[in-house]
């Protein structure tokens, strides 16, 4: 799948606390549902050594973010994220203007 | 420094190729530069080990994002990684709607 720009980006900005049980489970369950999520287009997602990682999730429109927001277990993994695997956090929506890259398609490939 | 949304965002998406003499150096080459660039509000960055990483560097306008694109040493750079050190890579250019975060300040500390 590819889509033009404008579309939107949630940048999540994180650094892991010492705490990580349960949280690649709950990180793989989160991707499944926001696949299965109306209006996504694709996510990304990288982590140091250092325990600061950067995931990035593509969306159609702002309500399709909002609602994803609000799904009841992303709920539930957000207030654990919270107060239990994030030392720090930072979430940025963003409305991609354009873009460019060695995929010439230039889109959001999930 | 605490900017307040709207700004810029530059997501840098990329898949390092086998080769990465000289990359370390130029990457840290290339955040100081950007640092002093005018309009650079901030720089997060992640690559795990499969060699995928996320770098998002924050700006005051569109206009300081294309100064730095253009800017000499980067273009350099930017060549260097395409043929060289940068298996894949897509640059999307954001606009920063709203942020919330941990960070109560809730704005870009570089």
């Amino acid at each position: 799948m590819s889509v033009q720009a404008p579309y939107y980006a949630v940048i999540f900005s994180s650094k892991h606390s010492s705490e990580t049980d349960g949280y690649e489970q709950m990180a793989t369950r989160m991707v499944e549902l926001a696949k299965a999520q109306p209006g996504f287009l694709g996510i990304e997602s990288a982590r140091g050594e250092d325990g600061r990682g950067i995931t990035v999730s593509y969306w159609e429109s702002l309500k399709a973010i909002q609602d994803w927001k609000e799904h009841g277990f992303h709920r539930t993994a957000q207030s654990l994220g919270k107060s239990k695997w994030y030392e720090t956090f930072q979430v940025r929506i963003c409305r991609v203007e354009r873009e460019y890259g060695s995929d010439t398609r230039n889109g959001v490939d999930p």
